[in-house]
């Protein structure tokens, strides 16, 4: 199957703490030990990826001196010199040393704060330094877990404040660099700020600079709300907002689990390829960025088990992949979607040059529309294209 | 208890479909008879509230003639003439019947959608007639249970159209009418469009009128998703969107429950009111429209009950306005929000005429920062605030 | 795909309320005309179809009277002579009616449990007549949305007598008739008693004739409380109780979807085929009841959409029970089994004849045990048989 | 508010995991240095508890000596003979190590279960040692992420056949304790075996020695799957399986939160707090083992917050307790609760006497019982008593 052979043409990047999580949790300790960076790099790029991706402090230790870091930094650069893997993306750590323990930007300590724009500011320069076109920011930390305890509003405001701020940094330094930022409902705090693609997108467009700033929606944060990823990527894409992608499995509500994609709602997977790979105009994708993996190998799995994950990974989106295009080639499907008007939905609700004004004037539109039709009659069919989607995704038509 | 007898300046309101609910559910059919609109509007004035507010179905039937329809808003507004109670909202039902069965702005079935510009059309006129200054729009048909039933993407688009043509008749009309986009993530459809506060407010930044256009959301569609309402709303004021709000009561992630205001979360509540109250400058009200009850009074309920449950809802309302004017008066309250650093974040984290530049230069901020005083030092003391918000709650500080 | 079309040794049944449901819903009215019985059972018949079940006001109204309730039996027993359906399964609707607002066996109201124990009495009959073998108790109304409202204790008391006493009924009688309790969380109650298969296990542990019930769980119950079915499915196998079982799709913490079986969480309906279909001794079934489906075809359906979605459900059961069948058969699944150990948790921890005091004496269990092999060492490979499984659920593996 | 002062009467006991806790967290190292055991002791006594409860690794290490391990014991014993403090439970972690990666009793490696077993054992015999009456078992890893990795009946049998072997050596050594299981749905496991409250009494019903074997229900971890906490403690109450229990807060489904008592769901402390206290025989308590806290304090606070955080627990509770005693004594309460029936489900649905054949005989339970008369008519008046309910919570009456 030499189509589910993972290629750089794919675009597949993993960060350097999701194979190279230790596997400590709230219950337990690690499991495994630390995987170097330049074995990261070849061992990435010789399944098949393209890039890796880092917080500051995954490459070097948060008290690490600019020896230190240095020593790293180079160590990686050689390291993907040799191999060509790229680094897309870059990002910061504001959330597990304990001086960002009631968040970076949005800290109620205003010195945290100056801190945590620093420790940003420095990494950006790293960003740019190493090629990087996407500069994540989570802000897991930024959030309460009581009501009284934090000022929404000001907060919201001091996060404006740093993003704006560090907007004029990339632009006065020429930068390449696009920020994205990546919305969670909860945990580690009882309720995070921007809990969704949603609540992310309104605030973006409160901001400076709103075309610097975008989105890496992560598949299980928004599960973790119920809500449903793809219908979210698709707003995003809408809005012209979908600058990274954060891609694992969730199963339903409750903790971040951080699957393998694909480990965790399938359905949703298979329409969410299909809107990455299929969505843009004329069948092509709809996003032509980073397919970046997001996620952790189970606690439960030595170093092979995290290798076989970092392929399970890509292979999931191969596979998914390849069924969409099956999906959407069937001429069934296609009378399907007919039947199902879904593609009526692109023919404006007003005809050429019509307004509420010749709206009102047309009888057929209201005074003589029977409504009653739709009693017992003028179904949807979506069940029957439902049956087809879910077919195609099992593989099980020819 | 004079501070808990509801009058007009509270501005309270509620549906017409919420005491008039007939107790229909999914598992059973009503078990109250309907309840006559003139009586409903003396009685609301009776007990204090100084609005009702309808979808056009609750007034009239879906299928009533021009003669019928007028001979009920003819009674309607005699009713109000009599009792001095106001119309301060109007929404269309695009949801009942089975033509919007997929919806009505959204419909895959272009002819529903005219149908439906054309029935919120002909509303808005009579939201205007009635002196309405808010017209919400919930669309709870507006989504699917099924990925590939729905094209996201151009429901989104259609869904502006469709928006943006009621505003261009608002305006044209010369109507005091804006819009509120009432945000649910689920039931009736699997998925919703606009799914929480976030989506809506991102949506709203796209339309031709954004200004014209905001939120009105609901306790317990936001507490669907297992959002924390009050952060949401706190969100919404700073994006300058509630434009409206929808009171009530949840308990947890599941259906639709439209318990009465502060019989679902009631920490959340205490500080929903306590931001809506005392979270405007020097401690006035952030929020100046309507109160207004979205519940539905319980299926085990008689007509006692039902009116039992509309004073229950303001008399919670004030209970807890009284209960955050003493959270906030409370000295050791006002050391506690200090200690926790709480106005600490109004300060902007970048001083007066400070840019990122000075902040580089600022070795105090960074090169001589001590993050290690954050490890078993430097403690926020937000449990000791909560502790005295849920007393305060709790009428148990004097 | 022979394997593919429902035969009635596949057992599938369907509740005359499922393709028969009008789709009237908590926000909207009917969109479809009801079913008729005859009709239904012909269809069923010619779908590939074994059974058929019912609650008494699905074959007759609530206020029917004898000579129409009677005319109605006659009417579906002619229908299951023509054609040889059977009647599986038989409960009772004490849910729909007003009377029922706080519930049968438990309501508050004493008149009401006695009215609720002569209806389900008289069903038993109707069910022992139809030579039905199971007899479903959904007690949806059994519970409250206020904690004061509820005497928790005493509920289940009344509960216990009203089973016990249907037990009493059904020995004397010599009915060849089993009871079968069927869990659910929430909707329509805030909280329903007995809310999953675990708390009815419990609670029939305590009756006076446990062996005469069972559970009939049902897929989306379980999953509403972010529970995993399989697992459900598998102690209650564990403890001799899934006497029947509902299936049905469920997308996740919300509403009670009732969507067709495999189109909700499919990877946990493909492990519960598995375990259905493959769970027994050698491989064999470890359930041989009615593959029962509870379900709703969606409101945007008209009556072409209703049966294909009974269709679908059938369709889906075998799809995913061919694929189990590849699963256990490949052997590169039969080794990754072996790897993840997964056969070893059938090995008594104790060695035969083994007691704690052997274990006590045995230093290999503990003084000389190596537990820090299990660091960075001696994983689980679960990831890698995670993979396995997915990829025959999607047909990708030969 | 001398009532609201904690005695060693009111059997408060915390673990010394809780205030101890480093509050490490899935994205964060510690932000506390550890708290040390004979200055917990002290601090506890002063404080006004009566017990600690700890895990034979919050003692001494994993790896800790024999004498190491007896140092830390003699440590303690000391320190309680020293305060009169009680250690009234014991439990063992079989979850931390990385050996338990899998599980502990059910790991899918026999060795581990083997030496788990061990564990177990050597941790009874401290636990009789110091005198504890009830020995918790949370088997948070026993569980599986993945579906097919974890044979769920196997795992069930050997659960069993672990906890039929304690239960030998603890009658065969005379020991005076109960084993007490607690449930959890999720985390750190995807899915945790005896998720809740219900199933794992379920289980205990197929154990050797069922009576010897109760629950150790916890606040958050009931309300982590949506379930109704009080709901479930009044089930455990009624089966006689109450053995011990866990109070913290939770707020809604997510991540285990283990807030404060108090500070997670407000109404739901209030009813199980009055189930506690006046649900017994006249009003008096329904359970009298400790009231055991196990929280941890928010990662934001430093030392002043733990103590805080302690001492908050104990305030919740006395707190509740006088509003539920208030809210039995309010004459309208009592009446109240009378118009809703509330004490009707203490009464027989069966008279004195009375079998299914008097029922059947009795025209005026059904041929003659007036159901229409439940439409529009015979309310419960539950509104009303939640609304009572809730103004006594909020010490709002009088």
């Amino acid at each position: 199957m030499s189509s589910l052979t993972p290629t750089r043409e794919d675009k597949f990047s993993f960060g350097l703490w999701t194979f190279g999580w230790q596997a400590a949790d709230p219950f337990g300790g690690p499991t495994r030990a630390p995987v170097d960076t330049v074995f990261a790099v070849n061992k990435l790029s010789e399944l098949g990826a393209y890039g890796m991706t880092f917080h500051d402090d995954d490459l070097f230790p948060f008290e690490a001196t600019e020896q230190e870091r240095r020593h790293e930094i180079d160590r990686l650069k050689k390291a993907l010199a040799d191999t060509g893997l790229i680094i897309p993306m870059v990002t910061t750590n504001l959330f597990s040393h304990p001086v960002f323990k009631d968040g970076g930007f949005t800290s109620n300590d205003r010195e945290v704060r100056r801190f945590a724009m620093r420790k940003v500011l420095r990494n950006i320069d790293l960003a740019a330094e190493l090629g990087a076109k996407t500069f994540v920011m989570w802000g897991g930390r930024e959030g309460a877990e009581y009501d009284a305890a934090k000022d929404i509003r000001g907060a919201l405001e001091r996060y404006r404040e740093a993003v704006n701020s560090l907007g004029d940094y990339v632009v006065d330094n020429g930068y390449d660099i696009r920020f994205a930022i990546e919305p969670k409902p909860n945990e580690p705090r009882g309720d995070i700020l921007l809990p969704t693609v949603g609540h992310a997108m309104a605030f973006i467009a409160t901001l400076d600079r709103p075309e610097l700033v975008g989105l890496n929606p992560e598949t299980g944060h928004e599960q973790m709300a119920g809500l449903n990823f793809t219908q979210g990527i698709a707003q995003a894409l809408e809005h012209g907002k979908l600058f990274h992608i954060d891609l694992n499995g969730q199963r339903g509500i409750k903790y971040d689990q951080d699957l393998v994609f694909g480990h965790g709602d399938l359905q949703n997977a298979f329409s969410l390829v299909d809107l990455l790979e299929n969505g843009g105009p004329n069948g092509t994708p709809s996003y032509d960025g980073p397919r970046h993996f997001d996620y952790k190998p189970s606690r439960t799995e030595d170093e092979t088990g995290v290798w076989e994950s970092v392929k399970a990974n890509m292979q999931m989106y191969l596979l998914l992949k390849e069924r969409a295009a099956a999906f959407r080639a069937d001429p069934e499907v296609q009378q399907a979607l007919k039947d199902a008007k879904v593609d009526e939905i692109s023919v404006p609700t007003l005809g050429d040059g019509e307004t509420y004004k010749e709206l009102l004037a047309d009888k057929s539109a209201f005074e003589d529309f029977d409504a009653t039709a739709y009693f017992n009659g003028k179904g949807f069919n979506f069940v029957r294209l439902q049956q087809l989607a879910v077919e195609h995704l099992m593989g099980a038509r020819g």
